[in-house]
């Protein structure tokens, strides 16, 4: 499938906007005491990567005719929630994982207590930066958003799919279990980005629904894509150890469904996806080109 | 020293309130997905204890004029960030405590994985019961509240205290990094117990700063009391393992001060806690009363 380049400069808006991410991430984390529970949290939360989260809060904020800048603490707490879920998950205790985007996991550096805590940290730093540190904003609204992200970075959303993940490590699993795991591990906080977001401009119940349609597509895209990158790439361009779905013997969509027919349905849910948003107009550039962006991603 | 009466029926009180606490911690669990996870959320929530805690919550919103059924879903949460550090705390990367009230800690019974999620979910659940949960609220007052917790559970507080613990374990500690680590992993908690039961009623400044007098009072008298007791009880009546701060050689109140000065030094600083709220008059007897309960605790 080719790149779709939309008449408005896609590329600009989002170095712009990830540059804006950067430094709000950098801001949320100050001195932190003691010393290392500071570089533990600083490790992971400024270790790069796409910030495809917060860049969907930011862009479903202005599709809702708000203030990017006024969703900026609920960006940055989404990508809190989102780094912690990482740092939890590659414990030695659950995934144990040793590389995350090219670097040696949170607690191959710190150890396990710390990379434990530091991820608690974030988590609760999360809801401080909705809380305390989003100036400007209707408190009913900010307290929606505070709502979205307990649900979805709880036992109805993240936690639940990690342990249904656990659980079915080197079972055979079928299509519907697969999907009930993507849909709490990844699409759950998807469709927080591009509602919160939206709930911080004020949308109302008919944007919201269309948004999480549009997340729910591209949710189950990106985790199908991860399933096939994972088999296609190499660990160094992944940064994190490939094949391990197929050391893990995970079900993955390529082992349910086949490569091909893999990739077919990767690119009908984006379509899905950019289809529920289409009635916006020019407003909704940010968020197709995003879709594409997400399924055209090469690691 | 002697048990105070006072002429109205503590006793009853703390009876009736911490029905209403169990009843709304059994409530604020839903059937949660898998059932393991769920089990093991209640397995820690509902694990009994005095809940001196979601009580102090209570008693301050009584105490600032406010209806204290409208406390209750911040008493419950407050509980449930007690918990989840209990069970991150208990495991083997950090303290490898086997028994917790008597019974085998989280871990034990589910597995490490399944115990640091089961956390991750409490102290979501957590944010969710004020956000959410806490009908009748001006939003204004909840979202202080929810700062308030994000503040004391996460580096600020019980996270950061928990670090700094961890990095003594083994070495000489003088008393003000005690103090340091005591205030951030009880006290801060303890803090927040009285200061979001009183936000909820919309108290005044200067009623949010004898309750933070009171509270760090009683805080510090608790520690000091609970390293007391790990030295003098069984572990059968303690409900966890005794004399374990001795076999891993940390620093506590008698060991730095000796028992006696410690006993002197936890009586005086519940007397200061119970002098600063004192100006409230009756309205302060429950707080009053429970100062008292938590220093005669015998287990």
């Amino acid at each position: 499938m080719t790149k779709v380049i939309n008449s408005y400069d896609f590329e600009k808006y989002l170095k712009q906007t990830k540059k804006v991410i950067e430094e709000a991430l950098d801001f949320s984390l100050g001195p932190e005491n003691p010393e290392i529970l500071r570089e533990s949290m600083r490790y992971s939360l400024l270790a790069g990567g796409k910030r495809i989260r917060p860049i969907l809060c930011l862009a479903s904020c202005s599709l809702a005719g708000g203030e990017p800048s006024l969703a900026v603490p609920t960006a940055v707490a989404i990508e809190m929630i989102h780094t912690m879920s990482l740092i939890h998950d590659d414990l030695p205790a659950m995934d144990n994982d040793d590389l995350r985007r090219g670097r040696p996991t949170n607690h191959k550096v710190y150890g396990d207590a710390v990379a434990i805590l530091a991820g608690d940290a974030l988590l609760t730093r999360a809801f401080e930066m909705v809380s305390l540190r989003s100036p400007g904003v209707d408190p009913n609204r900010l307290l929606n958003v505070i709502g979205e992200l307990s649900l979805v970075a709880g036992a109805p959303g993240l936690v639940g799919g990690q342990v249904v993940d656990l659980e079915c490590e080197g079972k055979e699993v079928d299509l519907d279990t697969l999907e009930y795991i993507h849909l709490h591990k990844t699409g759950a906080l998807l469709k927080a980005c591009v509602r919160t977001g939206a709930m911080i401009a004020g949308a109302n119940e008919k944007l919201l629904q269309a948004l999480t349609t549009y997340a729910e597509g591209i949710g189950l895209a990106f985790q199908i894509i991860d399933d096939i990158l994972d088999l296609t790439s190499s660990s160094e361009k992944l940064g994190k150890t490939a094949g391990k779905d197929l050391l893990a013997d995970k079900t993955t969509y390529p082992k349910l469904l086949g490569m091909e027919e893999s990739k077919k349905r990767a690119f009908d849910l984006v379509e899905k996806a950019k289809k529920a948003i289409e009635p916006w107009g020019a407003d909704a550039n940010h968020l197709i080109s995003l879709a594409d962006f997400i399924t055209n991603r090469d690691r």
